[in-house]
């Protein structure tokens, strides 16, 4: 590869650096204290090495990666957006796509190319490999939320309904971790840390 | 896989999480805000995924994020040791293992065995999977203390030599990219922000 490519790259990685300042709504493990979207994206890339076993269909891991690294690139610009936020689409913004257009394009030609494919993969969820890393997604905020006695459920009022709604997607990509999943959300309701 | 395996890993998923407390002593690109460790295994995997081109040799480039995305968990029992601390040594240091076999011996067997063999893959970086991720973990913090004024460099009086000498395991994972690390570290003594 060339210097100018190289040069492309180092641009790119430096601006990245941003997604250390996006917070979630979500809390650490039994904490309080905000998650930010870097040390998520790297919590579920770890997540999908430890629990591509369970995916429904053979999948290409280090695709699965590729996509959980970058997912949430775009908030650098276009801001995280609660998933239970009624006002706002969570996803697929022309804000978020102009994001996209801009950060990844930072690349060189061919690489940007490749990764707003990624990106628009994972949010549009269609294959195994975009449908398993959605789960990772949805599993890690359950964990915390029920680590954290209701978390944003609490704190936001979503009911049993919304998070059963939105949670189902992890089926989608594996049947057993769904199953695991679900049953962390009927326990919930039994402590009373999540309202039917 | 079965619901036992699924409750190992769930177990270790949650136990990694303390990662995103343990400071580095690089700060974030152009900020007093000291890296975790968690955003700092991000910031590599993805640099690899985008540096990948450049290494000297064909790479396997799933192991390579693996390692980078586990290479300082063993931290969470063991701490950070600063790079250019001349009274402890960096890296495997029976702390270190011990960490290691109680962190990954959390998951199920195999896929302990697994992980702690790729951790001693980086650790002694023999491969030229091991090598590039080195080079990864080299990288950073040369370009976030270029960034910052000189950095962790001014703030506890790091000799060029021996930035030179730590840097220079780049050229074993990437000639291109030791070649733009090695202009940057002379950039640094050009400019006053490193001594020589």
């Amino acid at each position: 590869m060339e210097t100018s490519s190289l040069l492309k790259q180092i641009e790119f990685i430096k601006e990245v650096d941003k997604l250390k300042y996006i917070l979630r709504k979500t809390k650490l493990f039994n904490s309080d204290r905000n998650e930010n979207d870097a040390e998520h994206s790297w919590h579920l890339s770890l997540m999908a090495i430890i629990l591509a076993g369970h995916a429904n269909s053979d999948i290409d891991l280090l695709r699965v990666v590729k996509m959980l690294l970058i997912h949430d690139i775009v908030e650098i610009d276009a801001g995280d957006t609660f998933i239970y936020d009624a006002q706002k689409n969570h996803t697929n913004t022309d804000e978020e796509r102009l994001a996209a257009n801009r950060i990844f394009g930072l690349l060189p030609e061919g690489q940007a190319t490749e990764l707003i494919a990624i990106w628009e993969e994972f949010e549009e969820g269609q294959t195994h490999e975009a449908k398993f890393a959605r789960a990772m997604d949805r599993l890690e905020p359950l964990l915390q939320n029920t680590s954290n006695n209701g978390g944003t459920w609490a704190e936001f009022g979503v009911s049993y309904e919304k998070v059963y709604a939105k949670k189902q997607v992890i089926q989608q990509g594996s049947e057993s971790i769904w199953q695991y999943a679900e049953q962390l959300i009927n326990d919930s309701v039994e402590k009373g840390i999540l309202k039917k």
